[in-house]
């Protein structure tokens, strides 16, 4: 490789550096948001892709043993063509060739022909979004101007996809490591050379002016609407599905909001709960609730489950329409390479006709059902365990304090919640790293598939954990003040304290503490300050968040109608959850890497799962209501009946959710005829284009 | 158009016609199954499609006041290539031109450019199945031999297909009829000829010799299998798809049946049942069941729930390697033309460009919701409402005979059941012609969508009818010793009922009343033998087929428990059904038309949804079954604690059922992977031809 890459632009970008990196120390401070083309970067191949400025799109940061003769090699990789075993890029060493960063471009030839491969959906000639295409870039809109053409995510995300994908065209040396790190034809060399500990870390750049501009629209203002096409340019289309779709659901809170007020007005019911659950004091538990409370209780029921369907069918059709919109409908992932990760016989894959790994589908199936499957049960079962050590702790200590009432006693009250806190933490951490490596053994072959089945497995234990304590108490307490009164606790203090852990502590540490270490002066150079990003704490991911979402709704269809007001509090909480996840992702973050997404994955599903469990709880707790079971005494039912009675009309709302859920198109009319389109020309295409050898 | 029509191949076989109808008289008697191409046949405007003989394909049925002008003009209709609004067909007049058949075939390149219209996949050179291009026929294998390269039923249906197609190019008067019969621009011609009573019936014609053959292969021998590719050559994929799942079911029997008899052999109960139910004397209903028949029970039932999953599941596999081996796979209906019947505002389809008839999605949602769905529910809660009038007035009738006791009583005993069959009849009638005009309503586009509307109407219907006595017995009454005996002697009774009205009544009125009518010597003319055919029965689909199947797999999944030789009867009854089928439709019908299929269309939903209600009622009738109820009472558990537990089983075992169904892969591995491929290399194909306009 070091000798089949010493040609054309890797090498002239390389050979020359020490002279380059003289003249760039010159205008070192002259580095603004672009860098001059000429010196110190790598020489671009293709003449077309030759442009007078340079964007700074990611940073690598190298180990601090790295060898100046490691760097230049690592430069010229980076910069040599892909035919070369290259990644095509443009590569910078900074400020010069023994610092510890590298800074990385893209040329235009390569950015168009990731895009192609990426299957990123772009404006035709004709005004229609079509699958990009190489060759035919010059019907495609802004396609000379790449800054207009793909959003600064998608070149970010183009520049680690390329890196990501060098591979060894040969065995070879790594110059300036030892022998041991030798690389292995085909081996990946981006994860070699991180567990070399010669990359410590790749990270997007931020662009200050556009951040600036961004937040302005976003957070700043008073402004009722987000400026998603703006967040899906600046942060990806992963980051903008996770803000639409709260958007979204805040605004579909409105309803349920409204309902839940109209309910508690005419209840009166509504305050004194609330203030008891709140001030935390004993609730003086009327059984006999009030007549109309009841009423409501049933309308709250039934109203969350239409509620549910209708919001989730209505967002699928809004997502497919924002994946139209960003031309992320049509994402040809597996037709791509596999992830860097993805291990099998080397072979040629029947699709493509290309040459990589494989790996059988039914082995990975076999893989999931006897061994994930297992595991995540034996999980599940070990916080089941947990709640039944904790009630029953819970028992033994309560009654030792009956027996014995002195001070100890007293705070031995407060173990086995201690305990059992500890201990689901700890389960927690454990869990977290057994799905990471159950995953990676299932071997999947694209990056998404990856993602998606670990966030399933980490979602269903976060969710277990969080719900466990709500099921119990509904289902085998049977204890509806209780649920009532916890769901409020719940609500209240757990959305206080997410608020303050996830903006509040960061920004008070990013504040007084990380940025007196960070302030950047006008004369600092380029450089430092792209090192200074690195002192921002790594973005933790959209998983947090989406769980936070998930444990709202599930509060809401599951549980709602116990508490009304569960709705209008979710309502005021999402209304500032915008802003400060907002406040956050821009500024107390290092940018993230965001490949473009065509929806929420796993999450839609597992919001669309809750949304048939709800069905099965609100039957559950409207039969519980007292009021109803008093009715069905006074009208001689007995409890079988009864119980029949709800086991039928809850198969009947099911089965009414189906329907509508099969009514409701998942897309938009105009996105579905979008479609047929694009299908109908690559079918008349495939047929034009059988018969080119022929002509040809 | 008869201007328009006036050159070219058309206007020469028609202007001819006369003289060369005396030189066909000459050779009357040489037709045999392939007509000479010259005397009689309009000519064909391309060379390649000339050839020595042609295969005389469909009959057109004229009425007998239709002039020859009129029959000339058809024929000339029929001949005339597309580009002058003609089918580009073959026609030839029958034995002179006043006779009342239209003999049609089809050159070469209608049958071709019709297979490409219709998205069928033929064998490409390298051996996989590609869907069929036109301009790249020579790469397909076979492509000059039509009768190899598409199947008897594809070329016959693609004749009709055309016939179907025919459209007015502008306002013209049909010849011998009156200017009320004034063709609009754009109407339907065959319609128009239909209504007129021009065009009296059109029918495929049977191939003696291919019939022979098949008569051989599929129930004259002991063979096992069916030659299902045979059929599916000679009957069209719709057919063969209902003798795979017929097979394919058959053989899924064993299991259960095996398990059934291993049951029943151990309890020693089940002969005892079966003597009595079919002698149909009062059972001695033993409460307290022994205790291995509960076991047995309950061993029925987690099975049958299982099973039906499993099969289901491969039956799709089965289904979907099928189509792909009969160049299903990807039909192009909805890029084709309309279905004759659709109409709409004309415009430009956004999807394939051509000027047709539009009808907006959301109209016909709406008429399906609000109007499909209300008379349908409304023709529901008649058969209900029946129901309830016959347990009603069979209550009357008793106490009446009660108490007067006489022989008028006595016959009065039998009104409310002879009622009750008359209105059932009376109404599934009537609720026909309703499916029919509803699904006519809706406006399909396709006629596939069309027929899977109007199958879905009188499926949910003749469903209901046949299992609400039995749901009404398991449900309300739960009754479990009357539900069995009632089991049996449907299974057995109905099972009589049906092979005979299906089989041996129509194989009698053939054999002994219409046979005498047709005998045919040799010496006959050809036309008189095509003539022939027409006086056999219009084969009257497989709905009747399927339901029946349904109907049977109902009783199997849903209460087989209660009976466990259900599945042993059925499989009896199936293994005679394929061959009592396969004479059936070989020798007592007319030859249907047939249009390529995929899959089973709404019978695999339909089998679907069985299958999960099947979950709901196995756990249902466990519940009844009086010996858990004994055991429950012995484990102190209340009767609503027992449902309780039923219910929470029920929903573990839905789930269950649901992961399994999504673990099993819809399709074979393989199948998967030539479909991507499909996928990948239309997507490239979009991309090269994109760059073809600049090139060219």
């Amino acid at each position: 490789m070091s000798k089949a890459g010493a040609d054309e632009g890797g090498a002239g970008g390389c050979g020359d550096s020490a002279r380059q990196l003289e003249a760039k120390d010159e205008k070192g401070g002259t580095l603004l948001s672009k860098l001059p083309a000429g010196p110190g970067w790598t020489k671009v191949s293709c003449p077309c892709c030759f442009s007078e400025r340079v964007e700074p799109l990611v940073v690598v940061k190298l180990g601090g043993k790295v060898g100046p003769e490691t760097k230049r090699w690592l430069i010229k990789m980076i910069g040599a063509p892909q035919k070369d075993g290259g990644a095509a890029l443009l590569a910078h060493p900074g400020e010069d060739a023994s610092g510890d960063i590298i800074v990385v471009s893209a040329p235009r030839c390569t950015l168009l022909r990731a895009a192609e491969e990426l299957g990123l959906c772009k404006t035709y000639r004709s005004g229609d979004m079509e699958a990009f295409s190489y060759n035919d870039r010059d019907n495609f809109k802004d396609s000379d101007n790449m800054e207009a053409f793909l959003t600064l995510a998608e070149r970010q995300y183009i520049v680690k996809y390329e890196l990501d994908g060098l591979r060894a065209q040969k065995d070879l040396r790594i110059p300036g490591l030892p022998e041991s790190r030798m690389l292995q034809k085909r081996d990946n060399i981006w994860q070699k050379l991180s567990s070399a500990g010669v990359v410590v870390d790749t990270f997007p750049l931020h662009n200050r002016k556009k951040l600036k501009d961004l937040g302005e629209a976003w957070y700043s203002g008073n402004q009722l609407a987000q400026p998603l096409d703006s967040v899906n340019d600046y942060f990806g289309s992963a980051v903008a599905f996770y803000f639409s779709f709260l958007d979204f659901y805040t605004w579909s809170l409105l309803t349920p909001a409204i309902l839940g007020l109209t309910i508690s007005y005419f209840s009166g019911e509504a305050q004194k709960e609330m203030v008891d659950s709140v001030s935390g004091s004993k609730v003086i538990i009327n059984d006999d609730d009030s007549g109309p409370m009841i009423s409501g209780h049933m309308l709250q029921a039934m109203f969350s489950m239409i509620w549910s369907t209708v919001f989730m069918e209505l967002w699928k059709r809004r997502s497919s329409s924002l994946s139209y919109r960003w031309g992320t409908m049509n994402l040809a992932e597996r037709f791509a390479e596999p992830r860097p990760n993805f291990h099998g016989d080397l072979g040629v894959n029947p699709v493509t006709g290309r040459m990589e790994p494989l790996f059988p589908e039914w082995k990975r199936d076999l893989r999931m059902v006897l061994v994930s499957v297992p595991v995540v049960g034996l999980f599940l079962g070990l916080v089941v365990l947990g709640m039944m050590c904790f009630y029953w702790g819970e028992a033994q200590v309560k009654q030792l304090h009956k027996d014995w009432d002195s001070l100890l006693s007293q705070a031995l009250l407060y173990i086995p919640s201690v305990l059992h806190i500890v201990y689901t933490n700890m389960l927690g951490n454990v869990y977290r790293n057994v799905a990471q490596s159950l995953t990676e053994y299932e071997n999947h072959r694209e990056e998404s598939a990856f993602e998606n089945h670990l966030t399933a497995k980490i979602l269903v234990f976060t969710f277990f954990n969080n719900f466990a304590v709500l099921f119990h108490i509904a289902f085998f307490k049977q204890d509806v003040p209780l649920l009532r009164k916890r769901l409020a606790s719940l609500l209240i203090v757990s959305q206080l304290v997410n608020q303050v852990t996830e903006v509040v502590i960061p920004f008070l540490v990013d504040r007084f503490i990380s940025a007196p270490h960070r302030t950047e002066s006008e004369d600092d150079p380029q450089e430092d300050k792209f090192r200074n990003q690195r002192t921002l704490p790594v973005f933790p991911g959209l998983f947090a968040e989406y769980i936070e979402l998930l444990v709202q709704f599930g509060y809401l269809s599951l549980f709602s109608c116990v508490y009304p007001l569960t709705a209008v509090l979710l309502l005021i909480n999402n209304i500032t959850e915008i802003r400060s996840d907002a406040y956050k992702i821009c500024n107390l973050f290092r940018k993230p890497f965001s490949p473009p997404v065509a929806n929420m994955g796993v999450w839609q599903v597992a919001f669309e799962v809750l949304s048939f469990v709800s069905v099965i709880s609100n039957c559950w707790l409207l039969l519980l209501s007292p009021r109803l079971q008093e009715l069905c005494r006074e009208g001689g039912l007995t409890s079988t009946n009864v119980l029949l009675l709800a086991v039928l009309g809850e198969h009947v709302l099911i089965l009414i959710k189906f329907i509508m859920a099969a009514l409701i198109p998942d897309e938009p009319d105009w996105i579905r005829k979008k479609r047929e389109q694009m299908e109908y020309t690559s079918m008349q295409a495939l047929k034009e284009q059988k018969l080119q050898p022929e002509v040809s």
